[in-house]
């Protein structure tokens, strides 16, 4: 890993922007750490430059506030990363689909999703060990944000992972549903209740799903982009209730 | 209103019952209280002496930690109360059919709830001209709890109600669901996911139904007396939102 960039903000956090290979990311550590931090993992649907202010606001609230590190790596195929054929021509084919009108099928959902999920979840892999050998940071470490198919199998195959609070979204692959249900882990779920991007029946279904004995939905009115403000705190609270 | 008791707890929260004409409740108020509390109203499905533990760690939670004050009243048929003849009659015909295991049906849940909405909603009302006249509290008001059907009369009809915690309840009559769309207040309903005596489906589309611009539904695994401890403080934080 190489920090390419550092910023002590008003706030006292310090961003750090950092390359781990060909990956672009960010670190975010409160000012004044006396032991060593949790870490928060922060997802997103990809595009770390317009997605940037977003993840900046809440990693810096969990930071200023809570005293978590938190830190987020571009998605493959995102961003000034290579493209990936698969996910751009399955990308075209959902377009096309719903241009026409017609339904998404679930190959489409599944040469869209599944190849992401493959390639980012051993990279947030890496950056685990990376960040957790840095010596402001501890264990244990939360997930949160989308995109949620890369948060389900996170949650299902990597046991550092101890919390997750997910953000429901659309185009969630039929095999996803089977991991939900080996996910254990407490969870939050988010969930958008007039996202027109998003099917809520399914979203409930997949909540259903999760086999975790802790686990809090949490719908507010509104559209994708529509998540209260308030809701960032109830993160950093879930969060501190099982990472602290 | 007649004070009938007064206890200074060991949270510094003044615990006082009280007798408004035939109706007994029971109002905490903040130790050190330098302004007007706001007050939560702190509905229940009835039986104050059977509930008073659970109400009253809600109600001190509100006082101690946020400077609220909090107020129950015994529900009309309940407790020491002269029961509803028809009410009665109501639950035997309910119970009758759940042992027959037939569908309960509208009329059933009409006779059941639609009576005691309108007895208690008054009440409420009054008790509220009470309160509200104490030198220690001030508006806003929020209400809380369940029968849920009385919390949705409660928003409809009181202006001086700013914000409602609902607990989401079986046996909501199709009527109340109209009502539901003319709530324009902040709201958050809790819903216990696996509740046996509740059909989920039909929750979900109570929320759907309300008219409010900004609410929140958190639903949590577990049956219906599961409804986990950190709800306590979430509602606290969502009254604190709206009434501070």
């Amino acid at each position: 890993m190489q920090f390419t960039s550092e910023q002590r903000l008003d706030d006292g956090v310090l961003e750090r922007e950092f390359t781990l290979g060909e990956i672009p990311g960010i670190l975010w550590t409160p000012g004044s750490a006396s032991a060593q931090a949790p870490l928060i993992l922060v997802g997103h649907p990809g595009g770390l430059s317009k997605m940037r202010s977003r993840l900046a606001g809440r990693a810096r609230h969990y930071a200023a506030r809570y005293g978590f590190a938190a830190a987020t790596i571009e998605l493959p195929g995102s961003g000034e990363r290579p493209r990936l054929a698969a996910v751009e021509q399955a990308r075209t084919d959902l377009r096309r689909a719903m241009v026409a009108g017609q339904p998404v099928g679930d190959e489409i959902v599944d040469a869209l999703v599944l190849p992401l999920v493959e390639k980012a979840v051993p990279e947030w892999q890496t950056t685990l060990d990376t960040l957790l050998a840095l010596p402001e940071i501890g264990g244990p470490v939360g997930y949160e944000g989308g995109v949620i198919s890369i948060g389900i199998r996170l949650a299902a195959v990597e046991p550092r992972i101890a919390a997750a609070n997910l953000f429901a979204g659309s185009f969630v692959p039929a095999a996803m549903y089977e991991e939900a249900r080996q996910v254990t882990i407490p969870l939050q779920v988010l969930l958008q209740w007039d996202d027109e991007g998003n099917d809520r029946q399914a979203a409930l279904d997949l909540f259903d799903a999760f086999g975790s004995k802790e686990k809090t939905l949490h719908a507010n009115v509104g559209g994708h982009a529509g998540v209260p403000q308030f809701e960032i705190d109830a993160g950093a609270r879930f969060f501190a209730r099982h990472l602290s």
